[in-house]
């Protein structure tokens, strides 16, 4: 038979699937910064928050009637329900709802959602097992902490080595790479040896989850879930002394080469133990893909300086081509479309001068007024500004331009949200869900998380009354 | 950020996730010929024995344990064994074992081992939907055969548009396919629409498993196991409305055009409802990877011409490079990398005149004349001999050459296994799990399993009596 074997191939990676199972295994507790541990509170707040949030999206009520279907033990909660499943499941449930609003974090360098994942993944698994009579294996906050920082190095790692153009064939890079850190964290929290954590690890390669055509639906959201659900039962699976290959990362046949064809693996090992891609962690100000922000933040700047939407003749925007090719829906039918929607993020701006759920409503996507001005943005492609930026034109009905770049937009690396405007997020998203009291005493409880002596206060505080 | 956006994308492909979602809910039910029927049968007792025969090895025992971490309501069995877990579970278990002794079936074509995927999401999805009380859905043994056959032309005919590209560049096409023919057999089972079942292919789309990296280790087997619980669980959620896009498989950014640079969409759509991928499909004689049966079937034709270990200064072997390059394992250590050494494959033709399970045991791979007899194998690359042929040559220590070509090795399907070889080759699996009594019994299960009731004989008869 004919056939093509010039498939590039690497044959001299270094040994990343041990140097990583290494680093997963020995690292020392807390062995970073007070800012990287800061950081590692703020990535774990802001992902709790999103996953009580959407708790009721209909997504998640479809996912937890599939669940359901398995009968499920009653081992973890999902976020903000008084349902209790599988920790297998809690993972993967919490994951979806995490991710749901597009409001979660962002690894920019990748474009990774690094906690929902990693975080799904180590909650789930820290409730039912610090939880079990007679269980040795103790999990404390710290316990927790520490695998999120060493789970999210893992999946951001390994997504440094092969952005971009992993992602650019079409991989939803954050439950493609996700697998690998929460099955990191997990070995983590089982406290595995080196060999078997490579043995997680590798077990997790062969899972990468999540293509980009699937933007818009309810299977972006299932990525960070199934990526958290299939990276602890890889660590379980390891636990009971299941093989994988120890060089399942990086082999000419491994995952990395399999599924992109550059590979840095100096992304992987340079400085790894000491600088934490955690650091480069970032947060939304608005509910919906990144690159929309840098649009929805210029154009709320148009509001600041008095543009008001019946004044507009149309909006020039400019931006990157990767800005339309991930958010060109012109016509967004629902709130689910409209996240992935630059024109809807600009009528948004200008209109309410933010976007959180509430602006991606059906109700409000619909709504006569948002349909009309978003009609009269007119987006052109200019690779010369880059992705993370914006150019926006206000051409009103009397003539007049007004003109906004936004160089980097409000919750960026360069301009972060505070600590106080996450808490103020969280509260937007909690507050119907859990009552403003108890979304206060959960917030606290995260910012204390790494020195609680086990998940239950949170997983407590994170579970509304039953009525 | 500079980028590289030039992955080449096809915008023009048909509706492929449609097209595959109308003829899974449409096709009507037995409308194939009774060879394809009888074919179907075949596959799933050859299936049912392998699942049975590696019930109680180490990866069985690893992955159990695992499982039951969580927990898992009895809702369908584990064959071979007396536990129970939940239907997702079972899935992938039976999968698992189905794929362990690397004795299951192929698609030759495309080498994809196709029943462990589907049969093992079918079975274990009908024994639990079937036996629910109170629930509406009756699942019969033709419903199960129905499944079967579509699910399998679902991911053989994906394969085939992406083979081989695809798995050169490293995918195991069996799990990476399986997913999409889990999902279309489950949908059929749960009787989903035309629209759901579009949703249960686009959600699956985003789970391929498998990288050949694992081959030789546990982690192969987990690949048809991992896409029948994904595929499984893809219909459960598209059942409750879980949405994904409808183009998931065909779009530039969907599953095909990520994991593969070659997309031949008429490998799925012509000759749809007609030809079924299923007739094509292949049992194999020895336990062991389909490209070292050649060599064996060769070896063994020279011990029926009288050639004995003890004659062999050295044994001359002309392979394809690709033999080389899956089985190339020059020095086995153990039983699982055994399967991947064509050297053990000769050493036990020669010996034996056949290789089943036994002889792929750590003992007799460390057996000192087996040792000494592989190192006598000199393998050498040609390829003007295709993959499914083998050129051996016995040099004596008197001097004489033995020459023998297998143009198509036994179990192919130029020369197949019959109805009678199928049965002893699962007496071979089956007799010391379940007495050789019940095997009959269950032999004759699986030959009527198309009219029967429901799951509940075949499953009752793969369960031991408990002790």
């Amino acid at each position: 038979m004919a056939r093509n074997t010039q498939v590039v191939a690497d044959h001299n990676a270094p040994q990343i699937t041990q140097i990583l199972a290494q680093f997963v295994a020995t690292h020392p507790s807390r062995g970073w910064s007070d800012a990287v541990d800061h950081e590692a509170h703020r990535t774990f707040m802001n992902w709790l928050g999103c996953a009580v949030g959407a708790t009721h999206h209909e997504a998640a009520d479809a996912a937890l009637a599939a669940v359901n279907m398995l009968q499920p033990a009653a081992q973890a909660s999902v976020l903000g329900r008084t349902e209790k499943v599988d920790m297998a499941s809690a993972a993967l449930l919490n994951g979806i709802t995490s991710h749901t609003f597009d409001f979660d974090d962002t690894h920019l360098k990748t474009i990774i959602h690094p906690a929902g994942p990693v975080a799904s993944a180590v909650l789930a698994m820290a409730e039912h097992i610090g939880n079990t009579t007679g269980n040795e294996l103790r999990v404390s906050g710290r316990d927790m902490i520490d695998a999120l920082v060493l789970g999210i190095d893992v999946s951001c790692r390994v997504g440094n080595a092969m952005y971009p153009d992993h992602y650019d064939r079409g991989w939803h890079i954050t439950g493609s790479t996700g697998t690998l850190g929460a099955a990191a964290a997990c070995a983590r929290l089982l406290k595995l040896d080196v060999q078997q954590t490579a043995m997680a690890l590798g077990i997790a390669a062969s899972q990468p989850v999540g293509m980009r055509e699937q933007f818009g639906t309810m299977t972006k959201p299932f990525h960070p879930g199934a990526a958290a659900r299939a990276g602890l039962m890889s660590a379980l699976l390891a636990s009971k002394g299941y093989t994988a290959s120890p060089k399942a990362l990086e082999a000419p046949r491994g995952m990395m080469q399999t599924v992109s064809t550059k590979n840095d693996w100096s992304e992987i090992t340079h400085e790894l133990g000491q600088r934490f891609e955690i650091s480069f962690n970032s947060y939304k100000p608005f509910a919906c893909g990144i690159v929309i922000h840098p649009s929805i933040d210029a154009c709320a700047q148009l509001r600041l300086q008095g543009v008001t939407p019946d004044q507009i003749e149309r909006i020039e925007l400019k931006v990157h081509s990767l800005v339309l090719e991930l958010t060109g829906k012109k016509e967004p039918q629902d709130g689910l479309q409209a996240k992935f929607s630059v024109y809807h993020g600009c009528a948004a701006g200008l209109t309410f001068g933010y976007a959180a759920e509430e602006e991606f409503s059906d109700e409000i996507v619909n709504r006569a007024d948002m349909v009309a001005l978003r009609r009269k943005v007119v987006a052109t492609v200019d690779d010369s500004i880059d992705e993370a930026s914006a150019d926006v034109t206000a051409v009103l009905l009397d003539g007049r331009r007004v003109h906004v770049f936004v160089e980097h937009a409000i919750g960026s690396l360069q301009n972060p949200m505070t600590d106080a405007q996450l808490e103020a997020k969280f509260h937007g998203m909690s507050d119907e869900i859990l009552g403003a009291a108890q979304t206060s005493a959960l917030i606290s409880a995260c910012w204390s998380i790494g020195n609680a002596a086990d998940a239950s206060q949170v997983v407590a505080l994170a579970t509304p009354e039953k009525k």
